[in-house]
């Protein structure tokens, strides 16, 4: 038998929500889907689901972004538990947060579509329902707060990028604009950019040279105690 | 009636663990009690307990650490959800952990005693129940990369303190020795410290002048937009 401060605790719902951020060439978006079910039916909200006596938080954070987007490998973090008392109006629970940051074009279009799913660019938003926005709010400060110590933004561009584009994201992130040649200066002499042979000819005639981003190295400097190898965009 | 997605969600529980950290003269100092039910009863623990339906994951953490300290207002922080399937054998129990600075000298001991607590240095602690081993390296963690970006180190001291007992609480944080002309120039020049006109005797004839934090003055730099405000101790 459980001992008695176990069976006098409560029992409640643990929920979570997730956060998702894509880049689309010049915007920072968020997705959000159409709720299906009362309270809030056909409101916007954040990606959820309850959690399962079966799996861990990061387990059920995965699954819920998966049946979502299709992708596993995510960059997925655990960004707040939220615990007011009455944010969910029908039972008493408590939400853990994740946020996660895709390549808006990498993700399952069809599998959206099924759960109602849109992307909202972050200064475009619709009211979401119960603490929802608050959350969105955390998950940006968090952002902005990651992307200057670490090089989180690569994961929300494809595999090759260009300066222009790497630049285009940071000033989306920052809601700012940044010197041109201060940008390359500071990112290049990181020395954690591949410059490829390839060129992007999409936005003009002479194309700027596609990078990829060395992660190995990086991880290998980080390693190596060089804490100065990812300094802020901006400080 | 609650919709079915309710009504088929898992119920369970959730608690709170808190990592209460303090300072004694040259130790960086955990608090741990004796778990006085079963399982792991007669082990030291983290101070713990389960969240109310009534009451906010905030307000339950508050009341966690009144009960053991006796102290309100103490700078406390949510940590981290820890949600491992079987983290605790008896009930599946997600666990939110909260870290706590306290001024050593200020709790009040009586509760303490009633509730089995003591302090261990972070270099010679028990080994804890459950995942409280892995929720203190967390905390610590958290501690060590505040403390560069922000002013949070002063919770852990008197109101009035000297700057070597200041250098001392950083190098208990870092775990390394600092050196005191560095040191001295980079706290006075961050200009958040009011110089008293006492002075600490207890460990030199000549004595060492008592500072304060000037809190006020600190917030109205951070509003204003200063981030130097700051810097980091050790980069």
């Amino acid at each position: 038998m459980a001992p008695h401060r176990y069976t006098e605790a409560e029992q409640m719902l643990v929920a979570l929500d997730c956060i998702i951020f894509g880049f689309d060439q010049n915007e920072l978006k968020l997705l959000a889907i159409k709720r299906d079910f009362e309270p809030e039916k056909g409101n916007w909200s954040l990606m959820g689901g309850f959690l399962r006596r079966t799996e861990s938080l990061d387990e059920a954070a995965n699954r819920i972004l998966i049946s979502l987007t299709g992708l596993k490998n995510i960059y997925l973090e655990q960004l707040h538990a939220f615990g007011e008392v009455d944010r969910d109006p029908v039972e008493r629970t408590v939400s853990v947060a994740y946020y996660a940051l895709i390549d808006i074009h990498t993700h399952d279009k069809e599998l959206m579509k099924a759960h109602g799913a849109s992307w909202f660019s972050i200064h475009d938003m619709p009211d979401l329902i119960f603490d929802h926005n608050h959350m969105v709010d955390a998950a940006l400060k968090r952002l902005r707060y990651k992307a200057s110590h670490q090089p989180v933004g690569f994961e929300l561009l494809p595999e090759k990028f260009t300066l222009p584009e790497l630049q285009k994201l940071y000033e989306c992130i920052y809601d700012t604009e940044l010197d041109k040649r201060n940008f390359r200066r500071r990112m290049l002499s990181m020395d954690v950019l591949i410059k490829t042979d390839e060129k992007l000819k999409k936005y003009s005639k002479k194309g700027a040279f596609l990078y990829t981003f060395d992660k190995e190295k990086y991880n290998e400097k980080i390693e190596n105690g060089d804490s100065t190898v990812f300094k802020p965009i901006l400080s």
